[in-house]
């Protein structure tokens, strides 16, 4: 398998820039898209493969011989895996308004040579979308296979499938929702305040100077806890503490495994991911409604014409299984060739990057059936 | 009925302070509490209610003909409620590390003559407990007929029923646990840190100077959010905005009816709750675990020698149904004298204070059978 390498390509150049859904204008537009496999334009099998909030386009393989970590979903995608890379032709793209080679609010804004910070506008799921579909435009591609993503990219890959009702023969939303449901806007919220509550964040201006790392640490420990369930974390952790059990009741130091643990990850996002963007890709989660601009939520999933594969995991707190099983029944009632599979996991929300397993054979089955309908 | 009055009391004096589970001495401790009803030591009618989080000894009535609000459990216990003041004495403290009255780490230590701040030593809830049995014994009441509490205070119901098993006759923990879950830590945990990144908490030192008003309103918003459910903020916002519904693409103006709840929710707390004992009290839950000294939480259990109505209730995010169920089948295998009841309340873990009307019946029977035996 050839190494993985992050290409990059400019959109909605002047005069041309992109509309977005808030009614302002944003271009030029850098999409930074990672590609793996070979396109075959007379048996159309390109999968694009949407991520989710913190994630880029890389995910499957490595950049080369000392990239030590692969890709966020290499389990799932690459020659032989899941995702076939043998036989389909995969395309990931990092999402509009975040931090890894796509415009975002960390990149220069042209008018004032500076990072756009909180001039950026706000985007949505929409526009995130939009933006993909420009760039299978200019890659020359049609039609696709599948769009397939979890979380942030389920809400995407149920968009592509209402707004582009042409473009894809079959949609693989997994662990997501048509429209984003006041507990989860209540949760980003907190993380949104915990971030524009550091005063290092200095009202989104913090380029070249420190970074709100407390805040945006936080903010992801409290987002781990959602992407978790208590079930897991009973299990990863218990009641265990780190060192004497007795150092527990003399100071706050963080020191049941539970807490070093989300310290750790809070950490480990504050050295890979822009403050910024993640408000940005919060609120588009938040604002995320197929039903925009129609009459009703029936009425944009009646305009889906892919097969529909919903995945949802029954111990998911995030996106609770209801909100999937809303779908497939209203898709069932409209006449849609729509599947429902629950994950049997206890890991929560992230089941779909840990127990990969359990989705390999429904997912096999259904590219399969695409390929051969 | 009378004014409600809030008396105090101050216990561990010197030479006699309270050695605290972590091997800390502190005192003296003065407490605050109020009384309601009549004590009647012939048939022993005294009724301990243990408070919440940011609750405090104010449980019932009003404290003059001005005071506009009542007590925060008023629904539930005055003259011919749930708890029948007619009928029971009953009797509320603030608890210790609160700052309603009773001493705290906004309290003046006697040694330095300024607040303590951080110096305060931790606390558990079994801490708590002890002050509490020591006012009952100040107050020359030796039997309880029932101890009972919700959240914080049912963690406290549980530990007096293993302390001091000759002391309740009966004993009703709401939406508790035995020992306290990982999740449960984690969401405390980002609480804390939420208050401990806002530079105006200073150390735990900001006494006198600006409060860490954004740091404790976060932290109480995400309180809130583990206080409902999904299913009660469906009910309550939906995805309904405040004011136009286009400047929500504008900016990050908290907009949606979630979002300015929690922000009010936030605010009000901030009003009337000191950050630095909601740090204590939070770490307090995380450290409860009624098993601790003895060999296991069977054995802890068994020492109970009171009835107990347990209750759960079926939309509680923090308190799971499963921790009472599990309590409920490990005393039924002791042969212990428990009941179970289960709230088919959409409202979360706040349905205790919500939807009151549902636990009055098995209550009232509860304390009437606990009366006659």
């Amino acid at each position: 398998m050839p190494w993985a390498k992050k290409e990059f390509v400019t959109l909605f150049e002047p005069p041309n820039p992109l509309r977005l859904e808030s009614g302002r204008h944003l271009g030029p537009i850098t999409v930074a898209y990672e590609t793996f496999g070979r396109y075959d334009p007379g048996h159309p099998n390109a999968v694009l493969v949407s991520h989710a909030l913190t994630g880029d386009s890389h995910v499957s393989g490595r950049y080369g011989p000392d990239d030590k970590k692969p890709g966020w979903w290499d389990t799932v995608v690459g020659p032989g895996r899941t995702i076939d890379t043998d036989r389909y032709f995969v395309i990931c793209a990092n999402v509009l308004g975040g931090c890894q080679g796509t415009t975002g609010p960390s990149s220069i804004d042209p008018e004032t040579g500076r990072p756009y910070g909180l001039r950026f506008p706000l985007i949505t799921v929409r526009d995130i979308v939009r933006v993909q579909k420009e760039l299978l435009d200019r890659l020359g591609i049609a039609r696709l296979l599948a769009v397939i993503g979890g979380s942030l990219g389920g809400m995407q890959v149920l968009e592509w499938a209402v707004s582009y009702p042409e473009v894809p023969a079959g949609v693989i939303p997994i662990a997501a929702c048509g429209r984003f449901h006041p507990q989860g806007i209540a949760f980003n919220e907190v993380q949104r305040q915990a971030i524009m509550n550091d005063p290092h964040w200095a009202g989104g201006d913090y380029y070249g100077g420190p970074l709100p790392a407390a805040g945006l640490g936080t903010a992801r420990m409290l987002g781990m806890i959602t992407y978790r369930s208590d079930e897991s974390m009973h299990r990863q952790f218990s009641r265990r503490i780190r060192g004497s059990s007795e150092g527990v009741y003399q100071d706050f130091t963080p020191r049941f495994e539970v807490e070093t643990y989300l310290h750790h990850q809070g950490e480990a996002l504050v050295q890979r991911f822009d403050a910024n963007s993640y408000l940005y890709l919060s609120r588009a989660m938040d604002l995320h409604d197929v039903s925009r601009g129609y009459n009703s939520y029936w009425e944009a999933l009646d305009r889906i014409r892919a097969k529909l594969l919903v995945i949802g995991i029954r111990s998911d707190l995030l996106f609770p299984t209801y909100q999937q099983k809303e779908i497939v029944d209203i898709c069932e009632e409209l006449g849609k060739d729509v599947l429902y599979y629950e994950m049997n996991s206890p890991w929560g929300h992230d089941a779909f990057l840990v127990d990969y397993h359990m989705i390999d054979p429904v997912i096999r089955g259904f590219l399969a059936g695409l390929t051969a309908g």
